[in-house]
């Protein structure tokens, strides 16, 4: 440069890369600097990471047009078998192991409190709010069960006023939102309930049976292409709600099912394995139940929004950093690229 | 082992594997495990890579669960919009560049033919089959366009009896299957074409215009919430079938049209841009037209099953290598791994 020449002018850095002649080695880099455009620096990464497996995923498998196409309209038929009360999307991502791993990164648990589980497509926010001691299901040839049970924190406090969701099928293994015609004014198998001020909640249900998720739409089509079978183990859906506490999701599931370790959306944990007893007859006094009316008890541990939010942090940071991905900022429990 | 004692009864190993207490670190080759129960070799190795993909995805970004059943319920609505006349999960994988990566990967072009690019939500089977020269579009509003085009092979034989399908919006960058009430008993814009026996193909259309894809739906609003226009360049698409030859999806499109370099789906090649002419006042009495008629002339080049086949097998084996994939088969153009 001639020492009189004026300074160049810095060229500023195009807002949009030039899309054109992509191929299939450039194609990723420019379509995420498309959607770097995104206000939301938590949206750019996910969407960055989102359309980078995508792409690796058509390249490691040579993904052919027809394989492609198959793929269209499995998530088209996945998308309209969804209604107001079932979400094929959600068993697809339980059948595919998602939901299971989603449940576990995103609600750790330190060892002293209950593991959390699968949520599955039949939780509604319809159930009734139930006094102590109520029937939650109206299956006369249901197994009697009487549920006595509990909440606390991690130290032992008793957790009084959780709000407790329960929800099962009936004794032929189908949730009250699978019959046809079902309207929402007489759900069966579910029941908001709270904890008393002793943490204490009991109900009466019946003994859950083993049952197959819906064979009838895409994900059971699934299933069977890639034979697998469809059955879950008997288990009882709980969820509790606490302000201050973190939002737990999880089952119960009952020992020796015939597929406690073969679960079709690979939802069960040991310690969420529970033996039944019978009720003794002082118990059937005291609860008003028939004397050889099965028994769960449980005590399920509650974690703080605190702990669970430091320790989602730690393992976001652990995680980053096993990763290779150091320039990582944890934003309100969220990884986001450290941009500054 | 004492000499006299029987061998031990070897242990069979168990088919499936035990699906219990489940964790962020081992759930993805548990859910592969079971999933490589599939008896199609190729379909096993593309569930185990989507699910890989899946999972490091969730892993590498910690989803959350609110950001994962918000991706639900985005995939959930993404499905309920498509109807028989519109791809809302084609259009998504547009707008992600799948598409344009698929077609890539699928139908490998040797240098010396025409390059393919995305198909588009709005490619119909129900269009009309139409004589030379037939104008497919209805719209008295458009540009009037002579298309003379031809189709030979990479050696420059001419193919004849090529079956063409053409489709393109009209003046106001709609496609008739866009229109409310649409029924397909009036297509407009579209048609099916045959090349003669020296391989060449006419017919008359309107200039392309610049249109938005749809923002009506769960894409536009995911473009909008990522700060991307909606724009597609003009262009006219095509789609050649002939027994032989590999399909090619492919579109023309108009040289300097504002969006010519940021297409929403990531279409636009530079052997793909077209600079339309004038007819010559020959021209316009040969082919019946006014003096005024814009003109498109394009020579198509198709290419043999056989040579796509090997270009296909070649990349898929090159791509293996890059990867570090080596012990893995090529079967019908497409890698499975090499078990024996």
């Amino acid at each position: 440069m001639p020492p009189h020449a004026a300074p160049p002018t810095p060229t500023p850095k195009p807002a949009v890369p030039i899309l054109k002649d992509l191929t299939i080695d450039n194609i990723t880099e420019n379509v995420n600097l498309i959607n770097a455009q995104a206000a939301d620096p938590r949206l750019k990464y996910v969407l960055e990471r989102l359309v980078s497996h995508l792409h690796d995923f058509a390249r490691e498998t040579r993904l052919s047009t027809d394989e492609w196409m198959a793929g269209i309209e499995f998530l088209t038929a996945v998308g309209k078998k969804c209604t107001d009360v079932r979400q094929e999307f959600i068993l697809l991502s339980d059948t595919l192991g998602l939901s299971l791993l989603i449940d576990s990164i995103s609600h750790p648990k330190p060892p002293s409190s209950t593991e959390g589980t699968v949520l599955g497509p039949y939780h509604t926010h319809t159930a009734p709010s139930r006094p102590a001691g109520s029937s939650i299901s109206h299956d006369p040839s249901g197994q009697p069960l009487l549920c006595l049970c509990s909440v606390s924190t991690t130290t032992g406090a008793a957790i009084s006023g959780a709000k407790i969701d329960v929800w099962e099928t009936d004794s032929r293994g189908v949730y009250d939102v699978q019959y046809d015609g079902y309207d929402g004014t007489a759900p069966s198998g579910r029941a908001v309930l709270r904890s008393g001020a002793d943490g204490a909640f009991w109900f009466r249900a019946i003994v859950p049976v083993p049952y197959c998720i819906p064979q009838d739409g895409p994900v059971g089509r699934m299933l069977g292409v890639l034979g697998r079978h469809a059955w879950r183990p008997s288990h009882m859906h709980f969820m509790f709600e606490k302000e201050g506490f973190d939002h737990l999701i999880t089952a119960l599931y009952l020992r020796a099912d015939p597929y406690e370790t073969s679960d079709a959306v690979f939802g069960v944990k040991e310690s969420l394995i529970v033996d039944l007893a019978t009720v003794t007859p002082e118990q059937a006094r005291k609860y008003d139940v028939a004397p050889d009316t099965k028994l769960l008890t449980y005590d399920f541990v509650l974690v703080t929004d605190e702990e669970t939010g430091e320790l989602r942090d730690a393992e976001a940071r652990k995680a980053m950093k096993a990763l290779g991905r150091e320039r990582m900022k944890i934003i309100q429990g969220l990884p986001v690229p450290d941009v500054d």
